[in-house]
């Protein structure tokens, strides 16, 4: 990646990031983050639901129970998923040869994968790389880390935003991959976002969990759910301003975190494996929040709506189809509306009467769509994110260990 | 298609069929089939449980409430879905057609259609097709009327079978179509099915539900139910042969129909748009039955596993991480056995000690590929069957409407 298309991200005082070259999968690839947290950063953490869940997030769960964390390390190009006891064993290595590079206890390490399932881990290799990255420790490299956490993704992402607690700057900044077997539930494939804001670990947990829950757990690319997932939060507290639970400053943190997370899920789903198009699912007036989700996810899942939208195709009947199967019961079918951006494509249990092709086909060229399912039947909603389903998706995946 | 490759398919007495090149959505293809049934003949059928049921399926319901049927009549290329109450006078329109040109009652016609969802039916070109269709009914009609049904299907799909009730044979012919949009939930887009036994509606709904259940409810192309599923059996009686509930003769009767379903359903995947492999997943040693299809659904709907099928790729690292998120609680994943075919590929929480690369490519590289996958939690069992997932698949979509 040149220089041009380095990520502008704002450092975190008490937050600092290396990146090496491993060569776990690729030679030349920046594939091994260290990220080391200042003493009194408070950390949460939430992980995947998938019950093969990879060996590092057994350890890193274990860890977190167990004491502060001083050090997070990353390698892309091998998950150390479905590994067994070597897994566990592997991961538990990479966490010592950190100790031994810092000084740290094993335990002060939470361990992430992230690549291919089912394979060791090149513990050689990896070990190499530790030491390598732990020379270089820097405030200033959080873009070289988004670049060192990626796998097929084809952009870094990441984003910093900051806000004033009484004249004083907060910054959060967070990083985070995700391309394919993309479908967040809790967190998604590795998200790291910290702030120089002083906030409790109870404060900053549930945080992050509301936060991810109105981002990360809200796309999905394919509908699989990867073994690896997490997303880190850190504060560092080196801004000198403490901040409580429940306080006005505390939403403004809040709301800080989630705009960040919200672009890095959509960052994510933009850059799906094959994406050409970010689709946005509105679905309103739901009588609950889980049958706007079963909606919406049932419309994001659809493999014929997806190809209709890499096809440019405005085939609301598809769009209908899937509304129809979500297993929401006894719905109004006349009553329902579907609108593609402000275009209203469905009422009356069948097509617009003001709806042209043409209308239809002008949504449909655009590169970001938002569909909005309008069910009539309470004041709910949920929004999800996806994207379309291309030759490359399948290219991609049928290609990937050859 | 020519001749040498026509299904051949035993008439059953009783039940003759008409097909006509109508030019719904091309000149000169077939599609539209009449079926003409004898007095006295019972019918029993399954229907879409999309909410987004299709007008003709809402007529035929509502017909089969009402009266016997005498005739049925199926068009493709226009599903005569979401067109709301345009929709439903065109579907009665239709079976007033079928009256017209046969001297019986409208309820007395059960209308189907498939093909593009929200475009009303050309109902001139259907008028004309039923007036030609209605001067050629003849008993060996099957194999024409198999092609006549078809979408994007490649090869028409039928299968007789034959069994003897004290010397006297009987005869179960059935056909399908199916390639996309194909989950079908209660009976599939529509199958045909006669016998010439004699048997009581009741009898006959219990024997098609069940056979339903273990055949086409248990497909899956690309998990989007159609909203226009339908599957008819009809029994003319004409053998002879009258047959009870709960006899050994009804036993013997379900069963070949539940083999003519197998068939039809095995065949509709295996013509599933783009499909280059036909997959059975096997979920044995599951708590529940429906934990048992939670899995085997989660595996077979899973892109990451079909585009590994589709790439002949043993990636039984993307097997495991679907069956981790299919919501089976307490899963023992160290108990957890995968086999492609007769290969233990994954057992102890990871991959087999035993297995190696090239026994996975063995079975790979064939064309119809068991997946068994043992849950070690207690005896029951289910079967699912799907196809891979290909550039071909994404092309047939994208292009459907262009």
């Amino acid at each position: 990646m040149s220089d041009s298309n380095k990520l502008n991200l704002a450092p975190v005082a008490g937050i600092r990031l290396a990146t090496a070259c491993a060569g776990i999968k690729y030679a030349d690839r920046k594939d091994l983050v260290v990220i080391e947290l200042a003493d009194g950063t408070a950390t949460a953490g939430v992980f995947t639901q998938n019950a093969f869940c990879a060996a590092p997030i057994q350890v890193a769960k274990a860890h977190l129970q167990k004491a502060s964390p001083k050090y997070l390390v990353i390698n892309t190009g091998n998950a150390n998923a479905g590994t067994g006891e070597q897994g566990l064993f592997d991961a538990k290595a990479t966490c010592q040869a950190i100790a031994e590079q810092t000084g740290c206890q094993p335990e002060e390490v939470l361990p992430f994968s992230t690549g291919v399932i089912g394979v060791n881990l090149p513990m050689n290799i990896i070990k190499t790389g530790i030491v390598s990255a732990c020379n270089k420790f820097s405030e200033q490299g959080w873009p070289d880390a988004a670049e060192g956490i990626l796998t097929t993704d084809t952009v870094a992402k990441g984003i910093s935003n900051t806000f004033k607690v009484k004249g004083k700057p907060i910054t959060v900044t967070g990083i985070a991959k995700g391309s394919g077997m993309i479908r967040p539930d809790m967190a998604t494939m590795l998200a790291y976002i910290a702030t120089d804001a002083e906030v409790s670990t109870e404060a900053l947990q549930a945080c992050l969990k509301n936060a991810a829950n109105h981002s990360f757990n809200r796309i999905t690319v394919d509908g699989d759910t990867s073994t690896n997932d997490a997303c880190m939060l850190m504060a560092t507290g080196k801004s000198g301003v403490a901040i409580k639970a429940g306080s006005a400053e505390y939403q403004n943190l809040s709301e800080a975190i989630q705009d960040v997370c919200v672009e890095l899920a959509r960052a994510m789903v933009k850059d799906g494996e094959g994406a050409t198009k970010l689709i946005n699912i509105q679905v309103e007036q739901g009588a609950t929040q889980q049958e706007c989700l079963d909606v919406a996810y049932t419309v994001a899942h659809s493999p014929l709506v997806k190809t209709a939208f890499f096809a440019s195709d405005p085939n609301w009947g598809r769009i209908l189809a899937a509304v129809g199967r979500a297993g929401v019961s006894n719905l109004n079918l006349n009553a329902i509306e579907v609108y593609l951006d402000d275009v209203c494509i469905v009422e009356g249990g069948g097509r617009s009467p003001s709806y042209t092709e043409e209308q239809g086909q002008a949504v449909m060229d655009k590169s970001e769509i938002t569909i909005t399912i309008k069910l009539a039947r309470g004041t709910a909603s949920e929004t999800v994110w996806t994207c379309d389903f291309s030759y490359d998706y399948v290219r991609i995946n049928a290609e990937y260990r050859t």
